[in-house]
């Protein structure tokens, strides 16, 4: 393609996007779509010859935008606030577009400084002291492994770089509770400790691990010979966005020698609010933490922060240096592939600056404050209304929902709720999760996506109604 | 940002690009930049207020373009070919654009199916049979990951979902050639194999794998008590571009029940070439295959395909199911989520789509046949001239050459061809890479930029010949 072409195509791809979001909210949240319906319309072989990229703008608006849920509508209250701000589409733009890779400082030497730069930013925006030091990952999946191996390497004495994992006598444990997220699990299985040595601490009424059980669990596990390794602690669990007690958990796991990684990919981007910060008192005495910007801050995915305070240690657990890849400069600069697991890396702190530069901290801290109260809001009417019920107490910005009409069986509820999901999802007005909360099913509304303004959450929450009263 | 100053930046940046794309040749291809310099010249500071992108633009030209390695510079010759093809680009912003997120099939169906599709494409196109299944990671590092947690599973009979590597009395040994990537290594460490267990395998004179070595090593393995759980095969070592001998390979590990990984990650890409697919005869056999589209294929940074002939068996490794994620036509779809690391997804498949349907297949091949032929005219360029040496032999595109000026010493041998790499990356005028390959340091010429004609790589051989002859 040739420059030419390309701004040509260029433009009226700004111009596609641009009337998508303008016009988005007139769009279903969701698709109608059948599995399989998308890959069928699709040629099952590739091209042999070219064609103009103006045939795949046809396919996207009669194939492609028709059968997605769309994350930037105004009514999508669904998993979490998945928001790609415009400005930082831009940034991302410029990534695409330059075209860099950075294998290490040497290779994109400004890749890796701003990275550097705007890691620091969001560092100082959400309140870390000046002893963390970050990098961008895809996902916080990623960086939980990326903390758990940290924490693996360091209870055994940097096994890996002998026997490995199979050598170690004693079961390394990693310890979260209950309500954390699906990939901490995941992690602790992939990195070897095996679903024996995941122990699971009991929380309290609203879904907080209990120190004491941790300490609990640890004591019993040391006198079974086991050692106590990493604590995932939740600053903000999926389901229903409760906030472990850091403070008491590092004290616990200290004691314990044990490592501390923050799981704050959703809520994390609510530390740029000062009044929030008691939420996850103690976050300094941690080893690890980890937030996404991709997610309410409103960078476009994919880009998760990991900050550790002891880069020293992830180096020495991550890193390489075969010799295509050694430079003059390797003692003076910071490589960051030597700080996650994949070697290429992304010019991903251009979408992250370009947001930051673009809106500024004022500007963002007054959109997360608009979508508390209208947390809060939704809350009051909900718990104002008879039938309803609002499970857990509103801590951030989801608002788990439960419509429990009079003489209905708790099966027969659970049903309801997911039913009451469904139908919401499929009328296209707004989009929801159905998430299970103390064996219960519930209609989880996560509010936070970049239009979504009053009118929006008031609009879901007529239609909740609506859809409940159905017979 | 509304969407009209989204369209009025948008277009900027597309002239931007487009500029900088055609313009890119009078660039010098790697910059002068000093360490901190970049980190620097920005503020220490994140924005209180938001200000014009116009701004940000501004820095693109004065801070940011002046210090990258230019990838798309037609005399761009270090590392890999790191193409990031105009059509890729577009498709690229068009994901960023919709700001989509694949959490599963039912969080954003089109960008599921129109992977499935897409990669289905690739397999076609490389030659693999319909007996393989795809999907897209973020690169080989993490793909190599996935494969030797899948061979640890099936090797220990799932071992995770019970004690964990801890609880393995036989440890399970991974092999690989010492040409092969960092990245294997480091996989086997993360995933807890231990150093000790990671044996390298002798190589031949060419650098491929001696199957025969395998087998004594696996035999001596086994009687020594230890589990042979896989083996990485290279196509296209990094170093020098050889070639393990596949076949071979999968009969010597089958015999021993091991995992064969193939890591086509560069070379990958030529086997859109028929001619070129004899380099990876009994891929077939193998169990997981990775190449980076990313790479000498020309879709912009980050696409790694990742193919398996078991997807269940991935999924049971990879597979989480947590209530909020679950969907009612979990049973008919593929949750890609399941087949990788990260949860969340971007929609990927849109800027490989965009670079098979903009170029077709048979543009492609075209260009990679044009870098086989310059790798060859280079090579005898390099054999024609005295004290020149091809230090081993050309199979793809890449080059490994040493001056060797009569009456200096070994030493002073590897040195001088350090310099030489120096010299000529300083100068601006090309950029590649000094590697060692059998204890010698050597210049390491990798032919495939987009934009790279016969008169580059010309340009290149004038300039070194010219530095070399310097005093």
């Amino acid at each position: 393609m040739t420059p030419d072409e390309f701004r040509r195509l260029g433009h009226r791809i700004i111009d596609w996007i641009g009337d998508y979001r303008e016009t988005i909210e007139s769009r279903p949240v969701a698709p109608p779509t059948s599995p399989g319906e998308v890959r069928k319309a699709l040629p099952a072989s590739p091209p042999e010859l070219g064609e103009s990229l103006d045939g795949m703008l046809h396919d996207l608006d009669q194939l492609i935008a028709p059968n997605l849920v769309h994350w930037q509508h105004p009514r999508f209250f669904g998993y979490f606030p998945g928001n790609a701000s415009l400005e930082s589409v831009l940034g991302d733009f410029l990534s695409s577009g330059l075209g860099v890779v950075g294998l290490s400082w040497q290779a994109a030497p400004a890749l890796a400084e701003v990275e550097e730069v705007v890691t620091d930013w969001v560092r100082q925006a959400i309140g870390l002291s000046g002893a963390w030091q970050g990098v961008i990952h895809d996902t916080a999946s990623t960086a939980t492994l990326v903390a758990l191996l940290c924490a693996r390497e360091r209870s055994s004495g940097f096994g890996l770089a002998r026997g490995g994992m199979q050598a170690e006598p004693h079961p390394l444990v990693v310890y979260a509770s209950a309500q954390s997220h699906s990939s901490v699990d995941k992690a602790a299985l992939l990195a070897g400790f095996g679903r024996e040595n995941v122990h699971l601490v009991p929380c309290d009424e609203s879904h907080a691990m209990l120190p004491d059980a941790l300490d609990a669990a640890m004591r019993a596990d040391r006198d079974a010979g086991r050692v106590p390794c990493a604590v995932v602690a939740t600053t903000g669990t999926t389901a229903t966005t409760a906030f472990d007690p850091i403070d008491s958990i590092v004290t616990v796991a200290r004691t314990h020698g044990a490592w501390v990684h923050v799981d704050g990919a959703m809520a994390g981007s609510a530390m740029i609010l000062p009044e929030c910060r008691p939420l996850w008192e103690g976050v300094e005495r941690a080893d690890s933490v980890v937030l996404n910007p991709h997610k309410w801050l409103g960078v476009v995915f994919d880009a998760s922060l990991f900050y550790v305070r002891d880069g020293e240690h992830l180096v020495r657990v991550m890193g390489t240096n075969p010799s295509y890849l050694q430079s003059a400069v390797d003692g003076e600069v910071r490589n960051l592939r030597d700080w996650g697991i994949p070697l290429g890396r992304r010019f991903r702190a251009l979408k992250l600056w370009a947001l930051l530069r673009g809106q500024g901290l004022e500007a963002l801290r007054s959109r997360l404050r608009r979508d508390l109260d209208n947390a809060q809001w939704l809350a009051r009417q909900v718990e104002a209304t008879p039938g309803w019920r609002v499970v857990v107490p509103v801590r951030l910005q989801t608002v788990c929902v439960r419509h429990e009409p009079p003489g209905m069986e708790a099966d027969a509820l659970d049903a309801h709720a997911r039913a009451l999901c469904d139908a919401i999802n499929r009328s296209g007005v707004a989009y929801l999760t159905a998430a299970s909360v103390n064996g219960e099913w519930i209609a989880r509304v996560s509010i936070g996506a970049e239009m979504t303004e009053r009118e929006h959450v008031a609009t879901l929450w007529e239609a909740m109604r609506a859809e409940a009263a159905k017979p």
